[in-house]
């Protein structure tokens, strides 16, 4: 089950079997239609080469980011339309503007006074706008239902020459916390019905609506009237999607490679070189326990039999509780394949060790 | 009481109060007499700028670090006495010794199976080896009390040329779930009192003890026994330090500034440019809830008058609850001074943003 890396692994890698990775985008690329563009989040795997090979291998020419300078690094890398789904950063507004003029930036105005700055703000450069939809997730953007505020913003919008509207975009991020597909679905349909609504209401401005968080796109089956998907967990997956439902163990594309250091046959505790600068300190619950990754095998020798988890983590070490069983079988300067459960950021901590297999 | 950067801020960026960072390094080192060392842990900062401004201005010149991609880096800004506390990963062995020709190179023995490994490895260089005890924290090591692992080790260690022994090095990670400062002391106490009688139980090989963790080993008064210290955190401090009662609001030298990129009046909240990949996911509790950080200030403007956290972090968003009063002075492109909770997670995610004024 576990693809082996060729390459030679002495401390915590992400290994991603590329195969996967690309079936995982060209599975869910194929339940759209025309009418549905995928702008995928690169925000999962901030990585250039993941995203060559998205490019080489899958057409998709349109991205997410969350940040300036994630934009700045893929304009560099080839890309030449963008989208920075965070609220826009009156602070970064220079270099933004800069960016703007050598590809198509479409930015997030999240509230009045950012609409308005950017009236005031004076240039020559068209930089293309959506305006953050908050449907109930309570983090950034305008309530769905607070029209008074939506009219007075797309109004400063459309009265400004470089502003170029492009829709209504949300992320609808309470699906992490749902508890099954069908709580997962539900709340999707939702955030739609909403988006959908208001697409109508301002029809005169003709907005597209977009959507994010993986896994009510990835479940999803019905996409009519969503225009755009914005997913970014889905190229990779990871425990937190597992345990949602959202995927399979075989889905999971991006794994952490971590060299054993310490064995404790008393406990069955393994310490592994891998840590919370690695993993990060994101974890799911397990009987009643905080974990921070799930062991598959022992590269080259056999996979886990029963659960076992990486169960506590400072920063360059990490503790996995093994069954009697398991234990026995494991040496130090063995490597273990353990599934991160957050791999948006664990790719992010160990972005100068990511090999692609 | 938050003093300004001259830098202009316009995303997340760690500012490193350059006073307070070598007053705490400075205050702690006037306790200590000749017979006890210090040999800071770099883990905390992780910065080649720091590891230059500790040299220059403090004389230290033995340091600590946390793995051997450390141990290299600064080996190559200049230091040349060097411990990786970190149970040596038999799989970087021939990297590690490459080095340990370079520069003095002291690494720690967990275990039996890494004692016969370094025996078998067959070297002309010299390395420094000390011997990891664990004298109750669980994590990793040899325990304490097995005088028959213990003895078995130094025998391969001393039947060994290149392999010269050094003495016994614990990290006594409990005191970070202390509850007050006696108890700190306590644990650290009975520590002390175990690696101080392993010393005299293996007087004929001429141990030296070396302990670690921050809170153990500021709040002490009496070295007498203790060789070596290397306390890592105290550089910086933290919120988890603050809550611990180990350093003062005062003594903290770095802080995240933040841009504020949403503002939502009705529920009292800033989202600000400032995520899980800045801060990580570190959390200590305030009422109940899960906290990542705690707000000083907003910059150039005012300090807050009332407790505010950072009780949300998405992968790039955070979100600060005010108190209706702080939140009326708070407008979009202000920049919020926040102390983190763990500094060394945050030092390290911000390595590419770390400012020192």
């Amino acid at each position: 089950m576990v693809k082996e890396s060729g390459t030679k692994i002495s401390k915590p890698t992400l290994v991603v079997d590329t195969e996967k990775f690309i079936n995982n985008i060209t599975r869910f690329k194929s339940k759209l239609d025309d009418a549905t563009i995928i702008r995928p989040h690169f925000k999962t795997h901030d990585n250039v080469s993941a995203g060559k090979i998205i490019r080489e291998k899958t057409g998709i020419d349109k991205i997410t980011v969350s940040s300036f300078d994630m934009a700045k690094k893929f304009a560099e890398s080839g890309y030449s339309d963008i989208t920075i789904a965070f609220p826009f950063n009156i602070l970064e507004a220079d270099e933004i503007f800069i960016l703007a003029d050598k590809v198509k930036l479409n930015i997030c105005v999240s509230n009045f006074e950012s609409a308005v700055f950017l009236k005031d703000f004076s240039t020559s450069k068209n930089i293309y706008i959506y305006i953050e939809i908050d449907t109930g997730y309570n983090r950034s953007g305008i309530l769905w239902n607070d029209l008074e505020q939506l009219s007075k913003v797309l109004k400063i919008i459309d009265s400004c020459g470089y502003l170029k509207f492009v829709g209504f975009l949300t992320h609808n991020g309470s699906t992490y916390k749902k508890n099954s597909i069908s709580e997962i679905k539900k709340s999707t349909e939702i955030t739609n019905s909403k988006l959908i609504e208001l697409k109508e209401f301002f029809s005169d401005y003709n907005p597209i609506i977009s959507i994010g968080d993986t896994p009510g796109v990835i479940t999803m089956t019905d996409f009519s009237g969503i225009d755009e998907v914005r997913p970014g967990n889905f190229v990779y997956f990871d425990l937190m999607q597992l345990n949602l439902g959202v995927c399979s163990v075989e889905d999971i594309s991006a794994l952490v490679y971590c060299p054993v250091v310490d064995i404790n046959y008393d406990r069955n505790q393994v310490v592994i070189y891998g840590g919370a600068v690695h993993f990060s300190k994101e974890h799911v619950f397990y009987k009643g326990l905080n974990v921070y990754g799930k062991v598959l095998a022992i590269k080259d020798k056999m996979e886990i039999k029963s659960d076992s988890y990486l169960i506590s983590l400072s920063q360059e070490h990490g503790i996995v509780d093994f069954s009697a069983d398991d234990i026995k079988n494991i040496r130090i300067g063995d490597i273990l394949v353990i599934i991160p459960v957050h791999s948006c950021l664990t790719a992010n901590l160990l972005s100068n060790n990511t090999v692609f297999i």
